[in-house]
């Protein structure tokens, strides 16, 4: 159920500091990370070829982690370079190591053939430490299958019901967005035209506003979106003309930890030139928010454990939910059959 | 290991205020149940046909009740009568709705075939409401297998021993009841007499009585008792004449929520006339009691659980709770087989 | 996974004071223990033959323990000798009961073939009983299969990382004792000279210090080790010359509750002719550092749980290990196939 050759998000980058070693499980596979002297991320199983000892209790020595239990030192690919009390080295003493790539304040990590592990596929996003967006970032854990999350992501109608307290808008529901089927993923666009604010906002925005959501949902887990909110009417042509009052991006990503709990990394953020209280505020909404979603999933999780064969009924929303699922399918498939998702 | 084609306790009314929707699971099925606007109760599957969301985090609207993911909206007998966004219904969407009846103030489910639920089945009981008996109602959860607190029902004997701080009376394992099988279950009889009053009561009644003890336990898991204390010696003849000190009723129903939970809903009382401090003391001395069936019963689930096949050793105290093991277990038989179990 | 014709301590004899029963889990199999009147201890299973009740809710009457469930009675033989309410006790109704022996201020309980509970198999020693050393007794439950407890005694070189904050001594990993196989286990001896106090010590044992170590681990888990520390340079023959600052005693035994955890029963003393603190001290010692070894192993065994087949890669530090191991797997199979394994 997981698409291996691709880069996951392991943890926003303040997760790390140096000189710490932390645990992570993502698609089922323990991993231990921690800092080289030059600040890269060294990603590595965390079980010592030994007898299996979880190398994140381990001691960083250099660019090298030293697993605690019997003393045996790895680098940074994984090659064992030490065992306390005899000379030689066993040949096959190694653990695995995982490609990373730090970028946007994210730790991403290549659970893939390494071979394959090309930066270039890391989908754009904009980071916290970004210098012109006032991102504010933030995770939660989901005790749900992640796809149940992309799902969510990939069909806005919901805001109208599972957010009526936080974003509402009556119009998500009854309203359809453009979708368009990308190479690895969604992309989904709608101009929602004169409505009140997204509740959350409703003390400080009292109006009528145009809103304008553009958002591609990538394999296997990431999304960012740009939502724009303009004054009523002003916007006759499109996102780039109108009377711009609040710009944001939001950059998400939901990352399993196996095939029951996830990990959702989110950001929030508006121009650091509107100043912090307008970042603020969407960070506190985003996060109610998901509190929100986080309920209705999980319980619709449990639902489905405790009846996985029972059958759905489609209906007109599910369109770009469909289309992401039989994408992510296809892409598992030709891993296990040995040719190239993409 | 249930029966089906049986009215089963959903809970007692005070649990279900109009406006409010609950979540139950009754034979390991999950129920979302509540209120139409005339105050009937509504019972359907908790599992909104579309994508599986839980329906007791839905909004009622009327009769009907809305999911509150993507919007679906379902009537009272399941049938899913609005998707926001797009005009046809698809015809198969829809979500069991299960019969009920709200009697005795109790919330009663049929969770088999709907065209045989028959209020006529339907257990006698006298609720929190009757005008005369003061019923103070309860509920406890078990960590057990339903049948195994039936069993113990059956068999008073275990009053002298797991309930020796509350009940006591050695008289229970040293005397047997008059045992009659009915239809759809079993009734117990039994004189007690010359004996002190049970252990919970006796900082009030220091003397010595004749009690009389006479209940039923129907299928597959409701029991009501009348209980009678008396003066000793003059209830010559029969629980009718005699000097009759306390007068009660207790009505309980044992609820299994899958093969490993239970609910045990229950009440005990005296008439109104008798003043609240008795049915205050029967109240809390049945829900002491019951604290001891639970610790009892949990750990003997937990035996059978880890040793499911170990042999058990009948002894003649067994009679009643053997014919009932067989009444329940011809009753699943023959609804498996399809024919009926009456 | 686990040998049945030995002695697994059930526990310190405090813990089982007269009056009470209490349950323990032994290789799975279910436990109640409580005291004759001549104090001798009855390790029965803890399991009523009637409806399997657990009998550690019992009630002891002499020498015999009643079920409180239905008030069924069993001598220290595990016999039914009275069903309340029949005349006739069932021939086969029995309950299994284990041969105890209570040494050294543990009691000892023996799993296998009851005939063959030779109480000369039960190791040597020391309690915290005993006149002339004063033994610390203490417990921790840890989360693993015990084997990995084991494993952990049977090679030091942990210490140097496991324990680098309690004990230390970068000498264990870079050296190597002597191992000798015993019928039943390992016999493990050092020297460690010249090298600073182990951590735990240091504020009061500033200087270079000469170390014995020497114990033996029998199976299935027993730890016995008597260490002792000289100044540095003093002890050049043997543990017997020298100037002796520090002796002591550590008795320790890791029990297996079932596949998935076990109950590490530990002790460490001083001669009482030491002073209270120096075994205060020690006791103190001893309790943060296996709280490390429990972090550890716990964090080994949820690796190994959660990949059973992925290969270990053997160092020379195993050595006692692998031979240990063996050994068990030996005595485990020659039970299986009726063998006897001394």
């Amino acid at each position: 159920m997981f698409v291996r050759n691709c880069w996951y998000v392991a943890g926003w980058d303040y997760d790390l500091p140096p000189g710490k070693v932390i645990a992570r499980k993502i698609i089922g596979e323990p991993l231990a990370l921690y800092r080289r002297q030059d600040g890269g991320v060294v990603a590595i199983e965390d079980r010592c070829c030994h007898r299996h000892a979880p190398l994140h209790l381990g001691e960083i020595e250099g660019d090298c982690i030293r697993c605690m239990y019997h003393g045996m030192k790895f680098d940074p690919s994984g090659r064992c370079v030490e065992v306390p009390g005899q000379d030689r080295v066993p040949p096959r003493a190694a653990v695995r190591s995982y490609p990373t790539v730090e970028r946007d304040n994210w730790i991403w990590v290549w659970m893939g053939d390494a071979a394959r592990a090309d930066p270039e596929l890391i989908p754009f996003s904009i980071g916290p430490g970004d210098p012109d967006w006032d991102m504010r970032p933030n995770s939660l854990l989901f005790n749900a299958d992640y796809r149940l999350v992309i799902d969510n992501l990939l069909d806005f109608s919901h805001l109208t019901y599972v957010h009526r307290k936080t974003f509402g808008g009556d119009i998500f529901a009854y309203t359809k967005p453009e979708i368009t089927r990308l190479e690895r993923g969604m992309r989904i666009e709608r101009w929602v035209r004169n409505v009140p604010a997204l509740n959350f906002t409703q003390h400080i925005m009292q109006g009528r506003y145009d809103m304008h959501l553009d958002y591609s949902v990538l394999m296997p887990c990431v999304f960012v979106m740009r939502f724009k909110v303009f004054t009523a009417g002003t916007a006759v042509e499109g996102p780039s003309d109108g009377e711009l009052l609040l710009d944001t991006w939001t950059c998400q990503s939901v990352v399993p930890v196996n095939a029951e709990q996830c990990v959702y990394y989110f950001s929030w953020g508006a121009p650091k030139a509107a100043g912090q209280e307008t970042s603020n505020l969407l960070a506190k909404g985003i996060y109610q928010a998901f509190l929100e979603d986080k309920e209705m999933i999980e319980g619709q999780y449990a639902n489905i454990k405790a009846n996985p064969d029972a059958r759905m009924i489609g209906i007109a929303h599910d369109a770009a939910v469909n289309q992401m699922r039989i994408l992510m399918e296809h892409a598992i498939a030709a891993e296990k059959t040995g040719i190239a998702a993409e």
